[in-house]
């Protein structure tokens, strides 16, 4: 039977995506929980993730610091070498049942690597959507590498079965960000004051109508981010309605983008623009939930936002083909359509709240699957 | 257009399986040839596949010192991470614009990712086959980074397709080591007698009737690999038949093999065979045609075999489900029934040859493909 | 006789620390330059001093990247271990015959393990001196493993004797720095206005009166950066005379230090600081020439102060005991002490000009022994 | 006070060296006994000595691997630098107190630089020695990162003041070696049958007059190995006296040694020679103290050698300069030399015992040492 079930998070949203099952595993005495932060989570650059997860409750087993600076697909491709030589020694000592694989970064791969190589089974979450940038290989790969499959879309379990993973493995459970959201809804909203004055730029007025704009790296159009970069803060700025801009992930372009957010707000080219690295995720779910409209390529736009029936424009190929909801309107970096599109939203206002990632019941479903798995067959082998 | 192609190999069977690839480039002046060596391919311990490959006639670019002493699952993982990070600094300097994954093997990831997370296009040779062993994950999650595909059997080229992949670029060559055992064949066959001493074991005599014993861990069973090998051993020990055993290649457990095959030849336990670390690949395969029956793990038996019409005995789970000719018959670790298959086979002779992993002109076909491809477009995305 | 020469930079204070050497190796036929930049020198956020060594005219032959995030006591040992991987594939590939080791910083443990393992001769600059932090301890390890000494002051050069060093390899030149300070004086001042308005803060009017702070951290006393750095913010800010703030190097802490620089910054708390991370090294001798006082922990108040009378406060540990002229007044970290000490520099004015670490002919002497040796013993031996 | 004192042992070698300082605080309650493994301890090439601490009844917190395959001042560098990066994750869970480096190996630089970057205090045995080979560069670096000195000889004590260190923190102890032989010479002799079986090649008896080979690479003259070892080897063969054979470190140059070894051995040149990776250390002291003479260039003939009054002949440079009694001779690698040397000790006969390496109180000392440490100033300083 499962008994030692390790969580590895390596990113702010890595941990928001799966932190509705950490804590059903962790609250269930049948199971003993591990976890392991890496990569951008254990660093304050990117919000000090880790001290988020120690006041949620969580206790830490083990902190990898592999990131390695300059954010290029060079280093993209070495911190995630360096986090499977650290993982692996983690592995050796933990000796998990069960490595939960989140989602599509590219440090998830070490995580997978680390644990078939060493005959460790894998359950993924998030596996067989579709969309841009690298994400996109990784995320199919990680499938083939592991053994039992929580999908959040049925779609993306009808493409797992297309892949060739045998249908008894796979799982539609829904999406567990959705569990956190709506577990967050059923909490009365407050919105911490002290946290949102400690972004910087405008003072924020959380009374006042605002935008969201949450916007990562396109690993593969990784020469173009500076040009798309400044088109969506040019919007921003035309716009000239007040913008909540989130702080990019750690992705290969990453520090380009945030460097085009320092030259902007130091030059005073953002009047209206609040930047945040460090929203804690339940905050920032309630100003998602108020928003006018979130813009950019986060995924957080499709998934929560068809959800709580939020407008989202998103922006670029990050997504492209990721299954979503009427809430959300596509456009290329160009200028005219990014603000036409966001002007569109603002007007027609909120959307009817959608179940395409779920319902908020996917963690209570992977605990019931994971209590009734007797044993897990390491060796693989594709359907067809 | 495609210039730079560049081949990583990490061990002996990874350099016979592209070869005639290798040399179908490296003679073309449309292309810049590019070699890197990585994992065994640069040990002494592994037969020094560097000097072969240098008599060959191939420059090396680079050689990459990443194989962690062990041969655990824990260390496989760890040469991996750490070939990733030396790799990606290879590609930096080398700047291919192709580079190709040969198979299967743990290293190969390193390749796949540090290509892929550097938007470097990728071809895959030998993908959208079966087997077991943790190389069938390996090999379908290197398909879901691959660019361009070129499989070995027609089968296989339909699996790729079923994975999602554009059928625009899949491309069913055959095995380029067929090319390579064609290319033999087609010479004087010449048994280097110098070479065939210098193995270690009985003093080997080419004109008497053997055997060839090639036996590989199985890293998902890791457990099990002292066990199956002495009943392997004891097999070999038993029909008293002159045996030439190869050594193993770099997987988990090879140590475990190896030490193994070191008991039994210093308590002389085996007193028809003969060990060979380093036989330079064509003589190997004049060996394989003429031998009374291929025994053990090793997809050769399968592939060449099948070309060769050579009687294969496939002992347990390593090639399971991999398409084979009639050549083959398969059985599990029980020494009555690896001993009464290798005696059926011995005294049933040579099989029809085959053509079920090409006709020897893979290498040909690739290279055409290469010079028609005008570009790759880096962003992947599944056909469903 | 040595030919390759190979420099290998890990920062900007080493790259102005040799600069003078590297301009006279690369000019003279008899040798062959080599060039790798590592750590913090190939890095946007250090002020991307690899572009600004490309446009001296230097061409780099390997960038290495493996600064590790955090800057914590932990990452700083993980770069050093990640430079000594990446560093000993590089010599493999230059096979320098003479390796310059510049100075005391940790990833400079990197460049003498990966040179001395190797066999590779080592010329080490600015050893024998004393100071606080690890550095001490660096400093003094790195003259135990290199092979030619080329120290700035005698009594440095007499330590190294008493370190037991063969006096034959102990070559007192002078400061590589002081070089290219007196190139630097020869020349028509500018005083690049464009650059001068990149920094972030107050508008800098280089025609009043200013003062330099140039602080880093003591990876020694880790747990007091915190309080060390708001103190010296607190005496700039109370002094209130507009300062230009130099960014910190990338040694454990940094990112503390850098962190209270923003805080300080964005809640307006330094009202005529100035920030620059990127000043082109002949602008900041020029600036230092020219300012009131250069404040802080950095040994450019000393060396090059020294040499160009600019009066220093230095506080703290970290130069500990480096030798020093009469221009240094040395203060703990007291508010009162610190503002005391500044005050009394700035009404002293200028000092005369010293040559303690020597009168800028140091290039032209090392230049000068290395093409006199003929050949270096590579096996060491302590001489008592 | 120091509390949690951790040991890294990173060969059997250094187990020897210290094996008796851990049992010393391992049975003392006022201390808490940390181990950790690396590079060929944990490795069953290199004799699996691991397994020989557990029985010895030691707990390990931690085994690292990180021995890259290939045995060449490159893989040497690199080794060190894997060692270094998981050391530092290792240091981070286990925060001791105090770090004993041990020796001289190339390895313990990465204790020495993880320990020191992270003001880890760092006790260092057998320090202020001086030898050939890098060894002789790493120790005297050791020593300027080391805070506590416990030095094996008096002259030793002194070099390591002339070196700068604080006279305060030098306490001569003697050699921790030679507590260790004190111990089992205080037992009954016993020569396990069934381990002397163990080895390879001739039928070895305990009771006829052998010798002991014991020969190391010299990695500063990488280059010379394959020739100084067949010297040697020829030596055994010319002098036909039964001669246990043990096999080299994992120092660069070793897998040299190692292949001609087995040439040799499989080509029948060594008619009377036993070889062993895996002698217990007990058993080795045993035949040490019984043997004509020992031969080669380990420390051990020198250390041991002393106080046990064994006939030593030291070949080449590894032990250059190292203290010796009279109970040994150099000689270089000249075949006439070894063998006139060897035939010369042995009709001399055992010598009278001596106390150069200490009297085998070296343990007592050390622990009496750490229980009146109050607290250990982290930054050094040279005392001149």
């Amino acid at each position: 039977m499962l008994k030692k079930i390790c969580f590895v998070i390596g990113s702010r949203a890595n941990y928001s995506s799966i932190k509705s099952v950490m804590t059903a595993v962790k609250s269930d005495r049948k199971f003993s929980f591990q976890l392991v932060l890496s990569t951008s989570s254990v660093l304050q650059r990117y919000g000090d993730v880790s001290n988020l997860i120690q006041n949620d409750g969580f206790s830490i087993d083990e902190k990898i610091f592999n990131l390695i600076e300059g954010e290029t697909p060079l280093t993209m491709a070495k911190s995630t070498g360096l986090c499977l030589i650290e993982l692996s020694s983690v592995f050796s000592r933990l000796k998990p049942d069960l490595v939960f694989a989140v989602g599509d970064r590219f440090e998830v791969m070490a995580v997978v690597l680390a644990a078939s190589y060493m005959n460790i089974p894998i359950a993924h979450t998030m596996g067989g959507e579709v969309t841009g940038t690298i994400d996109e290989s990784i995320r199919h790969a990680i499938t083939k590498f592991s053994h039992i499959h929580f999908p959040a879309t049925k779609e993306a379990a009808e493409r797992i079965r297309k892949l060739g993973e045998n249908k008894d493995n796979i799982f539609y459970v829904g999406c567990p960000r959705i569990d956190y959201v709506k577990e967050v809804l059923s909490k009365k909203r407050i919105y911490n004051k002290n946290i949102l004055s400690q972004g910087v730029g405008i003072k924020f007025d959380i009374n006042k109508p605002f935008i969201i704009l949450s916007y990562h790296p396109v690993t593969t159009e990784f020469e173009k981010i500076d040009v798309q970069t400044r088109q969506i803060l040019d919007c921003v700025n035309t716009l000239d309605i007040p913008t909540i801009i989130l702080w990019p992930n750690a992705d290969a372009g990453s520090s380009k983008i945030a460097k085009l957010f320092r030259v902007y707000r130091e030059n005073k080219l953002l009047k209206k623009a609040h930047f945040y690295k460090n929203l804690p995720t339940d905050l920032y779910i309630n100003l998602l939930d108020k928003c006018l409209c979130i813009v950019g390529n986060s995924s957080s736009g499709i998934r929560e936002g068809n959800y709580l029936g939020v407008p989202c424009v998103n922006i670029g190929s990050r997504q492209n083909s990721r299954e979503r909801g009427c809430n959300v309107i596509n456009v290329p970096f160009e200028k005219k359509k990014i603000i036409n599109a966001i002007k569109f939203q603002i007007k027609n206002g909120k959307y009817k709240e959608g179940k395409l990632y779920g319902d908020g019941t996917a963690s209570q479903k992977i605990i019931s699957v994971l209590k009734n798995v007797s044993s897990i067959k390491i060796q693989k082998q594709i359907t067809y």
